[in-house]
């Protein structure tokens, strides 16, 4: 891992546009916020796509709609999507699916399609009735300032309380160095990044062709590597999405290379989005990269590695600085996998603390050294095992509380 | 749930004694602070005994020679528990199973018994050698001192950051009301509330003659009911322990009346001493209390229940007095356990905020009010089964951060 600054996951230095995608973002007032609220990425000649949806039991009604726009055989090329920030349309009853299939009338009559060809996705504030009309008035002239490069004005738009808009774009290029297409997306925070907001939102678009079929296997597995390794409060939310469109504008991947490059710009696009979303905590000092190996299988290893990264106490000792590892041990020890002290090792930032059941204090100065910067990377083995995991964990601290606990009132 | 002044658990205006039992608790200078660190449970004619261990992967030393205790054929009687704060003697390697035995053989030769008739616990920072000659160089004066009213010194000394003792004790009467004997314990709190300390501690006594079988299956029932239900942090800790003697000296409970007048008086006990401790966060406001109820059954319901207890959105609300119900449902829907929008109804303090699917935000003012207390029931319904549940859990607030954050630098 390397320092990053705070900005991590926005580039601005480049021609920010993917071949026959347009995006604009403005505000609809939705929440009483005075700023922008309602962002729209539009394919004019379609466009394949898949998404990959919470598993909440509670799905919000935008989500059961795309949901079954999946499953429609054959799927409907994509249009554009919609997206609203400042209200989840989640717990909100028959209205909500009522709302949601309005918000994507509104965006067909606009851009002449049909409903079946808009996804729609939203966030923000649970159980509170979703005020389409705004955003039924606003679509005219968001459909007019659709532009190309209109993509941070779309990130814009899907902030809640993130506190910076995440863009990343990759060139994919062949083995020989030739370019073959780009991707790239937007994305906002989740959980504790987002308190009450509730919700991963993230849109990515290649100008590539691929079937529905191939952007599903392929978005699958990059989702699997980044955004599910993201611990901002353990829970997911009643509205996470993540969408992947592809225009086909630069054509087919012709080699199994290039396949290769397609699928490791994904799968860097999605880290760096998924990374940037667990360092945008209120005041969040610092984000954690757990390591678990030796575990029996990869399913313990990432329950480990997830129970270390949702721990209050290790998240606080983490805000402060504190190269805890009892704290670490502990919370490992806890999630039910089975571990014998004798074979458990951790280590901050490569510094071994408790070495195959030894606790190593002499080492604690160059540990709280490791911990100084934004990032601390925490590796933990169990075991003898093959099974290994990670997860990304942001901290625990004053601005997390002042945030969660005052902010309705 | 009615309100309970802040040092609830604590019975001071009655005669604190069991008959057979003796206490102490001094200062043995375990850990730097200027405080009791060491306690001494005597039972001079021995007593009958069960404990409930943590089933953490990584238990403590002294945890592992209970367990042992516990499975020998046939189980010793007791003569002594020994317990000491400040150092948990967990992650401790070999010299740590070294140290436990050392202890119950400084307590044996104090009390002129065998170290097999002595059990050890301990609770404090992880992976600390124990400074074992310093428990030894206290013990003649820890047995010097034990006294039959000695129970509010032993409950001092085994507090970590614990804001203040906590001591429950209940009269055993029969259907006529005649005096069959007590029943009494103390215990120091865990996880969120004793950073690092990461340890539940109960010692419970009674007067009456049950058999070691008899113990096991009433404190099951009781710590089921009672610590079981408590949430901190959602850990089990590598130490907690909860332990209870029989002196004998009031004879036996020889009607099924008698008996039911025995388990609920234990029950009475574990539960206050339960709630106690979830009272005592570092600053906590106040205590929620988390009823789940129509659930396929009552494990689909406690996982429900626990998921609530443990989000962090949703403690930190609580702290803040905000009746947001929302962050109830998305913790409820997030664990796994199906449930449909339409059959959800979520209560804070008696008031139905979302009612069979539908937000009622006219009613907000009155779960305001609702919060304002010392402790606020939470009752989600997740539809029309049978399986019901509940939990205790603490808010999360600034205080809790400080302690967590700082408490090693």
């Amino acid at each position: 891992m390397t320092g990053q600054a705070a900005n991590e996951g926005m580039d601005t230095n480049e021609a920010w546009v993917i071949d026959g995608v347009l995006a604009a973002g403005l505000r609809a007032g939705i929440k009483v916020a005075d700023r922008p609220d309602l962002a729209l990425l539009s394919f004019p000649d379609g466009a394949t796509w898949t998404a990959t949806l919470t598993g909440h039991a509670l799905r919000a009604a935008p989500v059961r709609r795309t949901a079954a726009q999946l499953a429609a055989e054959p799927r409907r090329p994509l249009r554009a999507v919609l997206v609203n920030a400042g209200n989840a349309n989640a717990c909100t009853g028959p209205e909500g699916v009522v709302a949601a299939g309005a918000m994507a009338e509104a965006a067909a009559a606009a851009l002449a399609c049909a409903p079946e060809e808009i996804a729609v996705a939203s966030t923000g504030v649970i159980g509170v009735p979703l005020p389409v009309e705004r955003i039924e008035a606003a679509l005219p002239g968001l459909r007019d300032a659709l532009r190309p490069d209109g993509w941070m004005a779309a990130a814009e738009a899907i902030r809640t309380t993130d506190a910076w808009p995440k863009m990343v774009r990759r060139e994919i290029r062949d083995a020989d160095g030739s370019l073959l297409g780009s991707i790239g997306g937007i994305a906002k925070g989740a959980g504790m990044i987002a308190p009450n907001m509730a919700t991963m939102l993230a849109f990515l678009a290649t100008d590539l062709a691929l079937t529905d079929a191939e952007l599903d296997s392929h978005l699958r597995a990059a989702v699997d590597d980044s955004f599910n390794l993201a611990i901002v409060d353990g829970d997911q939310s009643t509205n996470d999405t993540v969408l992947l469109a592809a225009t086909g504008r630069a054509g087919r991947l012709r080699t199994a290379d290039a396949a290769r490059a397609f699928a490791a710009a994904l799968a860097e696009v999605c880290a760096e989005l998924a990374r940037s979303i667990v360092r945008d905590g209120e005041g969040a000092r610092r984000l954690a990269e757990i390591r678990v190996r030796g575990a029996s299988d990869a399913a313990a290893a990432a329950r480990v590695a997830r129970a270390i990264g949702n721990s209050p106490l290790v998240k606080t000792a983490i805000y402060g600085g504190d190269p805890n590892w009892g704290r670490i041990a502990a919370a490992a020890g806890a999630c039910g996998v089975p571990m014998r002290e004798e074979d458990l090792t951790v280590s901050i930032g490569g510094v071994a603390m408790f070495e195959a059941g030894r606790p190593r204090p002499e080492r604690e100065d160059a540990a709280a050294a490791a911990m100084a910067g934004h990032e601390v990377l925490i590796e933990v083995v169990v075991g003898a095992g093959a099974g290994q995991a990670r997860v990304w964990a942001s901290d625990l601290g004053h601005e997390y509380v002042t945030c969660n606990a005052d902010y309705r009132t």
